[in-house]
């Protein structure tokens, strides 16, 4: 490896996932301050929710500072396929345009992505063999094998003339995760060997306590939960988790019960499963459509929807509007996961709506190991920097709470430097002690039908507006002589009186409220368009908040003959 | 107390409360089926929620059922004075007009909230003293004294010639409440000597096992807490806590610091406290304006927004846009307070706003101690029913898994008989086994502004619509001969394009689609606004879904010359 010149640097950004769960992206530059050349490190997403964010389906991170460096990106490698690491390629990667390198899984599930988005024969997408190496500039990087919640976790040794960064990606230490490789010990040792300078480590779990146990504990008490169940029997997991999608398979098997699989997602990842050949001993999967000839007992439908997502096959199956499964008195939900922050109330719904209809729900507060995390516990996280040894030690892949804690932890752990990053904070790691040097935008993108706007643009501040105080819209036909020809005509939307008259009456009011509101302008005012709609807007908002005590949207359209 | 007739019977009818959190509304009926005289005890609210029900404040039980046996309604009864158990009085008391009882502190309370609404004088609101008796028809109601989270907690001990009801409302047993006196043991055992009926009881907390700890427990801890804080201090609690409000108070005292109020409802508690005489021997609290005379040091400020309400105090401060409070590096904020569920991801987000800032937390999770529940543990649970030893159960203020598990609880402890209620659910209480005999309409009614609707209103579907879709309308003025004079102009709200000039070009789309749809009319067609508005929505909607992906609300107003 060349030797480093002068005024070489080596930095670290973070530009989404530390300081918040999801939308990973990491960036690493190398070289003089004006010509760094840099990688992508995963780029993912979070997802939009119908109650704080009605209408986004996806939130992206902002790549607004990458883009400007677009020519001095040589990469996006991904770790691993999880939505939070590879979700938003299809959206940025035209903003990019380079090439991508991912192991086999994830290519797969990417691909699909890509030829969603018509982007398939665009991106250069370049599988690397687990445990494989890559050499891109002044980056040599070596694939890791570590364990997740996921098919094929790498971890990233990322060589380079100032030192060695080793980027965990998301893992955990299981020691029997029934798909894929245990975690690769031995390397994590000769890395420490050769010095590790930072390590940029995964902060989720920083606050459980002990380890977060194995896919195979998970495997045993699956199998017994379900093989005591009489009635039909739910269980709803991440269709990522193709280990535990395998669990729920075999558990079937083992319980007498034929498997059918609930949901878009969960039928996505089991074919890709299958396509790299996973999940090849497990039992065949009936159709939705057939589930009813099967008795209640012989039947296991694996859903999606755990989170208590709207429009997922759970809560349809809650709401009793699934099209082909419907659950009642005497059967079983089995939650096989966690609660994501922020989807407490939903999911909490959820479970209401299953009681209600007399459905027994399992769930991992009441069956210890009924789910296990993906994601290192405190006792994990210590094994890490045991193995690892790093000079610096950077936690990303949490929020403020969890990036705090790990900070914390890594300094008792005798870790000489810590420095736990927020979006958008350039830290030079090499050379001299481990400073943040910069702070560059990092902000949020939504997806917004076939839009991508600014977390903070002005329409969706409108849409808050328009949910809760509505809108009203007067429309007025004015003569060359600015003369009312016809209307004002009052439309109102989201706001309702109990008596039907009443509201007419209301609308009646509205509607003087605007003639006056032009009457009471100047000639010469009426020439105005502008002056106009603002002169009825005022009115009639007034009006509205007198009558109604609400605050509608106030639109006026000006028609001149 | 009179016999019972041949046909009369004792009905419990729960309208509010059973199958969710808050919102309380209950109803005792007592006669023959044709002719029954009601009591209603509480009546209650449920907060609504930005995110989930944009625009509306509150949320009120249906009281439909109610308002059409108004002329057998004897009286309104309250237990206490929170908001879930009062907080509907002003709203639906026109509908009922029936008198009104309480104990001082409540009615304190309660004449605020009808001085709002313009009802103090129309409603007969009488004061009962604590332990006092109230005679209402067949009713013969003792309070009695109980411990909660809010001063002058009772039980209703309500006689009828068909049996003793004993409606818990909301208790915990406090050994040192420290405002006010203990549970009434004595009467509570002398009741179960004369037998009671049924026990229609408080749910909340059938899942924590032990008891729910001692507020002079908590005054204890918090004093301990706040003398160790170097910087400014705030303590957020619910304010109708004028026992914790008392210990702030105090605490502040101890640790040299002077309290300050912050947010409207703690100086309304603090002043309804002080009207009944409580709060007497507290520190003189500093107006929120001079605060920032005071060194860091010497500061308290107590302040509501505990569950992260997004215009509350504590909030605002969060946020760095509170008026006269800022809160930094080496502060200390204290949330003596739960987690309303709901609440999670709210309180979630103040807790990261706080910590982006450097401001330290203490939360019941990290100090225990901190904050006591003022509702039953199972222990307690135990306790009530060893006390009152009722012969069947009734489970109430709880979601269904609530509800469930206290019918399980209360058949363990041998009562023999249990059922637990959904909102509409009549129970006959006697003669005979408990049964449920009816289902009657129970709803949900939103405070929308100055309106109350339904929550099924059609308006409430289209703000959901507008808020994730936006809108668009159509305005366009038709001659005498039905040919477009004027328009059509499109206005377009929460839905924008990166690009403005994209953005101009869509709408010119829209209008387009507006007119070519206009076009395809026949000429008699052309004569029905209600056609033209129906063929000018649909096509703009599908044009506007093509070109964004979104599914705006499309109003179309046709202007007649």
């Amino acid at each position: 490896m060349k030797a480093p010149a002068a005024d070489d640097e080596l930095v670290f950004l973070p530009l989404g996932g530390s300081g918040e769960i999801g939308m990973n992206l990491n960036a690493y530059g190398y070289g003089p301050p004006d010509a760094r050349q840099w990688i992508i490190v995963d780029i993912g997403v979070t997802f939009g929710r119908e109650d704080t964010t009605p209408g986004v389906e996806l939130i992206l991170p902002d790549p607004a500072y990458l883009e400007d460096e677009r020519d001095n990106i040589i990469a996006i490698v991904l770790t691993h396929a999880h939505e939070d690491h590879i979700g938003a390629l299809g959206w940025l990667w035209p903003r990019l345009k380079v090439p991508v390198y991912a192991t086999p899984f994830t290519a797969a599930l990417v691909r699909e992505k890509l030829r969603e988005h018509g982007l398939l024969e665009k991106v250069p997408l370049t599988e690397i063999p687990l445990k494989g190496n890559l050499k891109l500039g002044p980056f040599d990087i070596d694939f890791v094998t570590l364990t997740h919640s996921i098919p094929e976790p790498n971890g990233l040794a990322i060589r380079t003339p100032l030192g060695l960064i080793w980027h965990t990606g998301d893992w955990k230490i299981d020691p029997d995760p029934l798909i894929g490789e245990t975690t690769d010990e031995a390397k994590l040792r000769e890395m420490a060997d050769e010095g590790v300078l930072a390590m940029v480590c995964d902060s989720t779990n920083v606050f459980v306590e002990g380890t977060a146990g194995s896919e195979a504990e998970v495997r045993e008490k699956l199998t017994e939960v379900i093989k005591k169940r009489k009635g039909r029997v739910a269980v709803t997991a991440f269709a990522s988790n193709v280990a535990r999608v395998e669990t729920a398979l075999l558990a079937a098997r083992a319980a007498g019960r034929t498997p059918c699989l609930v949901g878009r997602s969960m039928i996505r990842i089991y074919n890709a499963a299958k396509s790299v050949g996973l999940l090849r001993d497990t039992p065949q999967v009936i159709d939705e459509d057939d589930a009813d000839t099967l008795p209640d007992e012989n039947i296991l439908f694996l859903c999606t929807g755990s989170q208590g997502e709207a429009r997922a096959a759970l809560s349809r199956i809650a709401r009793g509007d699934h099209r082909n499964v419907s659950l009642r008195q005497g059967d079983t939900v089995i939650f096989s996961s966690r609660v994501i922050p922020g989807n407490e109330a939903a999911i909490h719904k959820l479970h209401e709506q299953f009681l209600a209809r007399g459905v027994e729900l399992v769930t991992a507060d009441s069956e210890h190991l009924i789910h296990v995390s993906g994601h290192p516990a405190r006792d994990e996280l210590k094994q890490m920097y045991a193995w690892a040894r790093p000079r610096i030690a950077i936690p990303v892949h949490g929020e403020q709470r969890h990036i705090r804690e790990h900070v914390k932890l890594a300094l008792e752990l005798q870790v000489p430097e810590a420095i736990g990053p927020n979006n958008g904070d350039m830290i030079r790691l090499a050379p001299g002690p481990a400073t943040v040097i910069d702070e560059v935008p990092a902000g949020r993108l939504y997806v917004d039908g076939a839009n991508i706007i600014p977390a903070e643009d002005d329409s969706l501040k409108d849409r808050r507006r328009l949910g809760a105080e509505g809108s009203a819209h007067v429309s007025l036909a004015l003569s060359g002589k600015n003369a009312i020809v016809a209307g004002p005509t009052v439309n109102v939307r989201g706001i309702s009186m109990p008596d039907e008259e009443d509201f007419e009456l209301a609308l009646e009011k509205l509607e003087d409220a605007a003639k006056a509101a032009f009457q009471r302008l100047k000639h010469q005012e009426r020439e105005d368009d502008e002056l106009v709609e603002q002169a009825v807007m005022r009115s009639v908002r007034k009006a509205a908040e007198k009558l109604w005590r609400k605050r509608p949207l106030v639109d006026v359209t000006v028609l001149r003959l």
